[in-house]
């Protein structure tokens, strides 16, 4: 029998459910205190690691989240078909120089926070179509490079709105291929563009709330799902006032998840961490999932995850002109074999 | 009988041919002035067109590209199953919103130069695996934005080393899908990270030349053809120099390519226009290609052409910081049906 492909407009379903053999997280010290602390692999000892520039270690933080999830395996770099990264910074640095060090096929994505699930499908359509067997995938973000680069440096000390979100320290790395391992990713979600008419830059939980709740909602009208069919709906980082704005237009549109969603952006830090509205950035889901959500599925307390990457498609050029914030999401549905 | 999806470590073989289907060039005036200049489909008034910056000019000009593609087919944006889009701007931020206008699934590329045959390899695969059957896929880039993001703001009137190349302004807008036209992806090779350790951001070309010349190899070697099997080999923009020095380095891996192999940012500007180097950016390979390489496929004086994007994928901060130059290229052959 055909496995139809495609279900709706947005959502993908894969003839063959492709394996997560392997992933890992690496976050900075704030995030090793926050509630998820002990569920990273690996925690830098200050948000520099040694480095001379918060963009090395930021580097680092990748290339080293890729080499604990290719060791896991005992896999070496050269055992990838494919790599797929992306990051925050200006023309994806941190993804290019870790690339750099692999000597593999290369793709480079831009999503903002939804690049980890962006490359998370595409890696997916590459093996499903058999166009390779193993690829890796990872995301990052570092709070000092992303906050100089798209707000004010941190020394300024500037002080925050309470509707601004703080940027993860960290990285996820994962490596996909078929057959290998206890959890398997089914089906994914390809985003429309959402924008509002939102503008305020620190406030990116409003503005990404709508594209997170339209992919959530095509998802369940694609698949003809009900949010009781998965045990768990997270978000990337929509943050507390994201989560419950996406919680409320996913309800308006006829589907309660309050029983079951989460965010990453929520679960990264405790209130007492003075975050505000909670974490942000690529690393942010892509650490979550490595550290917290996979371990979770591996271990039964979870059967199936749906996780939704949501990404601010602004740049400080945009905002300075006066444009609005597009907003993405892209959703991968994740499950225990 | 099962074609091989993959031949070596870089090539893909597409089981189906996936057809360019429609295709457009929207340009600036300098290169509408350049030896190029009466093939481009829309030449803007200037490098505002009408625009309050020259973002705005730049997103509206890849709009503009991906709309003369849509109609040359009657299809509507919706018609799109996916779009695909970078550019080199910080927070790719001319595809982004240029896919906030369309409504259909978006994924958001960074490969620097090499982006639009990034998106033509990976638009591909989403047809050729079943996952969609129309694909839309652009890149752009703007000579005033780009400078006064990588370098230095036009108005500075900084003197140009001779090495440097010049930015396109330009776009190329492409629609891939199955059996329609004349012209057809046959073949894809996903490029590696080369970095020989050039440090000169005035002076691209040299550094992308070794990851150009990889590719070339790479995909004689995988496929055991020889340059005389393929019409014309082309790069997206190593200009002038680089242009030389890739010719050197296919050459001393055994392969002459002198008699056909020629380079986007070379074709674009003549040596009269001052451009120094030669042209460079997303639009160059994505204008020349639309506007005319793939003509020449159509009108039957090239049967085949195998075009290779190249991309310098560093940024003024990894500049800045003493960090040399990655670099990555990635082809597609396309023939004449």
């Amino acid at each position: 029998m055909t496995i139809n492909k495609r279900l709706g407009k947005h959502t993908i379903n894969f003839a063959t459910p492709i394996s997560i053999s392997a992933f890992a997280s690496v976050v900075g010290p704030l995030e090793k205190k926050g509630p998820l602390g002990d569920y990273f692999q690996y925690t830098m000892e200050d948000n520099y690691d040694g480095e001379m520039s918060w963009e090395k270690s930021e580097q680092k933080m990748m290339q080293h989240a890729l080499e604990i999830a290719l060791a896991k395996r005992g896999y070496l770099s050269k055992d990838l078909d494919y790599f797929l990264a992306g990051d925050l910074l200006n023309q994806i640095i941190c993804a290019n120089f870790t690339a750099r060090s692999l000597g593999v096929p290369f793709f480079g994505l831009y999503g903002a926070c939804s690049t980890l699930v962006e490359g998370l499908i595409l890696g997916s359509i590459i093996i499903d179509g058999g166009f390779g067997e193993r690829v890796g995938v990872a995301a990052s973000s570092h709070h000092e490079t992303a906050e100089r680069q798209l707000r004010f440096p941190t020394e300024m000390v500037v002080q925050r709105p309470m509707t601004a979100q703080w940027t993860v320290t960290g990285s996820g790395a994962y490596i996909l291929e078929k057959n290998i391992g206890d959890v398997v990713i089914t089906q994914g979600v390809v985003g429309k563009i959402l924008d509002m008419g939102m503008a305020n830059a620190s406030d990116l939980g409003s503005a990404m709330a709508p594209a997170a709740a339209d992919t959530i909602v095509q998802y369940f009208k694609d698949t003809q799902r009900n949010p009781q069919d998965i045990d768990l709906i997270v978000t990337g980082d929509l943050g507390n006032i994201g989560r419950i704005l996406c919680e409320e237009l996913v309800l308006q549109q006829g589907y309660d998840i309050s029983k079951n969603f989460s965010d990453c952006g929520v679960l990264i830090y405790d209130p007492s961490q003075d975050t505000h509205a909670g974490g942000s950035g690529c690393g942010c889901s892509a650490s979550v999932l490595a550290g917290y959500l996979i371990p979770k599925l591996i271990e039964g307390s979870l059967n199936s995850i749906f996780i939704v990457g949501t990404g601010a498609l602004l740049s400080p050029t945009s905002t300075q002109q006066g444009e609005t914030i597009p907003s993405i999401a892209h959703g991968v549905v994740i499950q225990r074999k």
